[in-house]
């Protein structure tokens, strides 16, 4: 749980940041940047709803009439630290959000959330014509990105949750069955666990191992093939992620993992836990990833690996930092990111191993505890 | 099920709408449009994913390549009516996405679709700077509007899946139990009969009842009040959405309706009953708003009824068009949409009716079969 009072320090602290960055307003719409400073979660629709934080000053959370209530209940209201504008179905939330944000005549910079509908953006850049539009996550990226100990806890809650929803699904039966018959049974043990949003469950059987984001499909699983299982959702409105890969030998020991799997595997483990080793403050994002990719590169399967090493994580399952070649961002205490190198031989099998990796005062905080070998099970 | 050559169809007459009405290219990231012209389905996130759609041309499906897979498998891709084009992850899709947009130097029009993320609408304003940005909807709507017979079909289904539902509910136990349990029955039974997501369940009990978007929380359920529960999600895609109102007694018959509830709720049910039957082609959008709206206000409750009368309804759960003051649109044949009206005692309780509509060559199609009478229960 997030105190309430938390939500004051985080809006007085995104208006303070905004004033020092240049930016006039945050016009904030319904997603997890509204989550974070107002704590208000919402059903993105076409009626605007929207948070109007003026740089250094005052907030307002602009709602439609019939959503009053929910807005006046949420943590952002209920500690004063927002006050509730509603508007009419007939009247135009844009020129309202607008006039709220008291922009000056000219050379005014405006902040939307990354996650606002081109309905919305459109219907604010025609009521502010002389505004110059930008991504708030420049402002929110500061504070969202240093996760506190509440926040370490609600994913590591998450992770765990995870981790316990793979072992049930390893322990059960998986061959002859469909993937998206397993899918459906991840997201029943994800709610059965706790988490109140079974988001994806990505399970890529045989060949669909070697498509990172495969879905799950009518395939019939086989003995004698791997599994991608790659899963989560949101617990407490944290995310989990997680990936662990299997081999289904159907009981029969004569249809384990082949020798070119576990060489590949074993190359993938090493560099998984390698890239998780080395994170500390300080170290960039792009080294993260530089590690992971040149320890596959080394042993030829650099095309195999044509993905980034991971995303952040928190209230949303991809956030920022991104550990990708190009970002020089230094890793700092509390960012909490995926760690997921892949190797992918396509139309034949592929492997992924995924943690949640938090960064501490001296060294990495693995938040997940499932074993990190292939689980070669009978299914 | 949509046939395949449907989605030629549909990219097809959306290619020639763009033309006629002027917009040089469409850009539909993730998201409704895009399950309606591509049939691909995927999360919103980060990376771009963008169906770039010339006036009267070919279109190309743009795709982080981790996804290339599921984008091939998509019928719009299957049926060769899109091409896949990848990006990688140090790449630039805005780039690409625009070049391929292939715009005229001067006066280019862009059309994206609305639910297209800030973070992508500002990317491609980057990348395109001379182009002239407005709403895809101008042309999609134009198309979905007006649903076909395999459309109709999937919305019964999720409408007559969602009247089992209610009726499951009625029949339980209500008393004592709080909102938010409830709640979680609805999305286990949406998903029991059939639905693949349970996108939403308000259950507003007592004077949460008079709140249109409450929610469900930890209220307890007493006996001796209304309840009201608006429920839906998905089914084959298409939306169910439908609302009942009940009044628990507990048991005891001394605890039912007053005269006061009973006297509203049948001034609700003759306007919802008559905007409901009024619906034919031609009659605009806000004409049927008005006979809902006029014979509430003619019994004194206009202030209580501050929402429009309904919503489109089809892959979103709120599209165009929009049965509300103001919207001078006629309705035509296929159209399918929400009649809702509610009276709301703040403080004290309210209460909804609300039916999904087509309309038909002559006359309304109501796809609800549950009884819209208030529902009296033990509870």
């Amino acid at each position: 749980m997030i105190p309430l009072a938390r939500y004051g320090e985080r809006i007085a602290k995104a208006a303070r940041t905004a004033a020092s960055e240049g930016v006039d307003a945050l016009l904030i719409g319904v997603g997890a940047d509204l989550e974070y400073l107002a704590g208000y979660a919402a059903m993105p629709l076409e009626r605007l709803t929207m948070l109007v934080l003026l740089a250094g000053g005052p907030a307002w959370l602009v709602v439609p009439r019939l959503e009053v209530e929910p807005a006046r209940a949420c943590p952002g209201v209920v500690g004063g630290y927002a006050e509730v504008v509603t508007w009419d179905e007939i009247d135009d939330p844009y020129v309202l959000a607008g006039s709220l944000a008291a922009l000056p005549a000219s050379g005014a910079r405006v902040g939307v959330s990354h996650t606002l509908w081109a309905l919305h953006l459109l219907g604010l850049q025609r009521a502010l014509p002389r505004a110059a539009f930008e991504l708030a996550t420049r402002v929110t990226r500061q504070l969202r990105m240093r996760k506190d100990a509440d926040e370490i806890a609600l994913l590591r809650q998450a992770a765990e949750a995870a981790d316990r929803v793979v072992g049930q699904v390893a322990r059960g039966r998986l061959v002859g069955r469909t993937e998206a018959d397993v899918a459906r049974e991840v997201r029943e043990r994800l709610l059965a666990e706790g988490h109140e949003q079974a988001q994806f469950a990505i399970v890529g059987s045989g060949p669909n191992s070697a498509s990172p984001h495969h879905g799950a499909s009518e395939r019939v699983i086989q003995a004698g093939e791997p599994i991608v299982l790659d899963i989560g959702g949101t617990l407490g409105g944290y995310h989990s992620d997680m990936t662990r890969t299997m081999w289904v030998t159907g009981g029969d020991a004569a249809l384990g993992p082949d020798e070119a799997f576990r060489h590949l595997f074993g190359i993938l483990q090493s560099a998984q836990a390698a890239a998780s080793a080395a994170v500390r403050p300080g170290l960039a994002c792009e080294a993260v990833d530089a590690i992971a990719r040149d320890r596959i590169a080394a042993e030829g399967y650099g095309p195999n690996f044509f993905h980034r090493t991971g995303h952040g994580i928190g209230l949303e399952v991809h956030e920022e930092p991104y550990l990708v070649a190009g970002n020089a961002e230094p890793l700092d205490i509390g960012y909490a990111f995926s760690v997921e190198p892949g190797i992918y031989l396509e139309g034949r099998y592929g492997a992924r191993i995924e943690d949640i990796v938090v960064c501490g005062s001296d060294g990495p905080i693995i938040l997940n505890v499932a074993s990190r070998d292939l689980w070669v099970v009978d299914g």
